[in-house]
């Protein structure tokens, strides 16, 4: 990978996209596969993507289309899917238990070790081996433990604080559920769920297609 | 609101931003926010901001800022947070439940009326009221019940399925938590919510960052 470049965050959204879909590939014993294949899949042109892998240094062979196992291999090495990574969520509410409890985060190497929240009818309860702790547990479990990654699902007044929380304690990575947008240093990187938003964008789109046919 | 003028994806985006902010500040009794405020609360300049809302007609007075109650009422409008959503969920996993659970979207107009599923342990069960049915009885259901909006949180394998399912009952709006890019006709409008893929380019930036500083 060439150092130093800066990659466009839209090229960063299609490769976990082009991930899934040679991981498909290669499942079915798919061994070559088009750089046109490839676009048709991500609705966009062949040159674009032999423009995607470009930014990456120059892998395949044109004219031959890529190897299947190969491109999938250099697209994970990309995304550091060859590095495990420890999670811990904070906020063990519907949906901090259904993520804990999604094993699909795994295959990809992303673990869910620790469990917090404040509710005492929740706290000492286990999710898949993994106890459900009091929150002023976290900084003792965070110096024992390797933890790279707080998943954030308290709610939104809560936000802020657990994210300076978990940013103080050395933690690089947030995957922020709450619709509150957070200030973080610049080392530290923070991926956002913003479900709410997301369907009210639905509303709008619905609305916006009802009123153009009118 | 001007029709027929196709307003930039990145510009709805902010609208439901706008309006969750305009409603915390409209809670805390404040009745006017200057365009620069806004501005930096979105992280864009109070220009950008004045350029969105021209999007939708001319709204406020500049130089004495918004009307914080009028703006957030208008911002609602252009969102169709004043049209009810029933939604159906199909798929009553992990993450299906703690969707039907969240109540928080009630307050914006969304409310889950049927959660469908094929595993016999769960039908019959409810959840917040709502009876878990046999998928099975979706068209049935959808005949005798206003359903605007289907949310898929089945595996990846039936979601084609399942939006070809709901996508021929008339269901106009699909709010998908599958992996899997659904094709639909252009009257149905799709969002998406990619969990795995959100928390791979979590992990590339992570990567990109220690990499960067080394």
């Amino acid at each position: 990978m060439e150092q130093g470049k800066k990659i466009p965050d839209i090229v960063i959204k299609r490769l976990p996209i082009y991930y899934r879909f040679l991981t498909n590939l290669h499942q079915m014993g798919i061994s070559r596969v088009s750089s046109t294949d490839l676009g048709k899949k991500m609705g966009i042109t062949s040159s674009q993507v032999r423009q995607d892998f470009f930014n990456f240094g120059s892998f395949g062979l044109q004219g031959y289309g890529y190897d299947v196992d190969q491109l999938r291999q250099e697209i994970g090495a990309i995304l550091g899917l060859d590095i495990p990574r420890s999670m811990i969520i904070i906020g063990a509410g519907h949906l901090g238990q259904a993520l804990a409890r999604h094993s699909a985060f795994e295959k990809d190497g992303y673990t869910v070790v620790g469990v917090f929240d404040i509710n005492p009818h929740l706290i000492g309860e286990n999710i898949r081996d993994v106890e459900i702790m009091h929150v002023n547990r976290i900084t003792e479990f965070v110096s024992q433990n390797k933890v790279d990654i707080a998943v954030i699902t308290v709610p939104r007044t809560y936000a802020k604080e657990v994210a300076d929380l978990v940013i103080g304690l050395g933690i690089k990575g947030i995957w922020n559920f709450t619709s509150v947008k957070l200030a973080v240093p610049d080392d530290v990187a923070v991926e956002n769920i913003h479900l709410s938003d997301s369907l009210m964008t639905l509303g709008y789109y619905m609305k916006e297609m009802h009123e153009t046919k009118k």
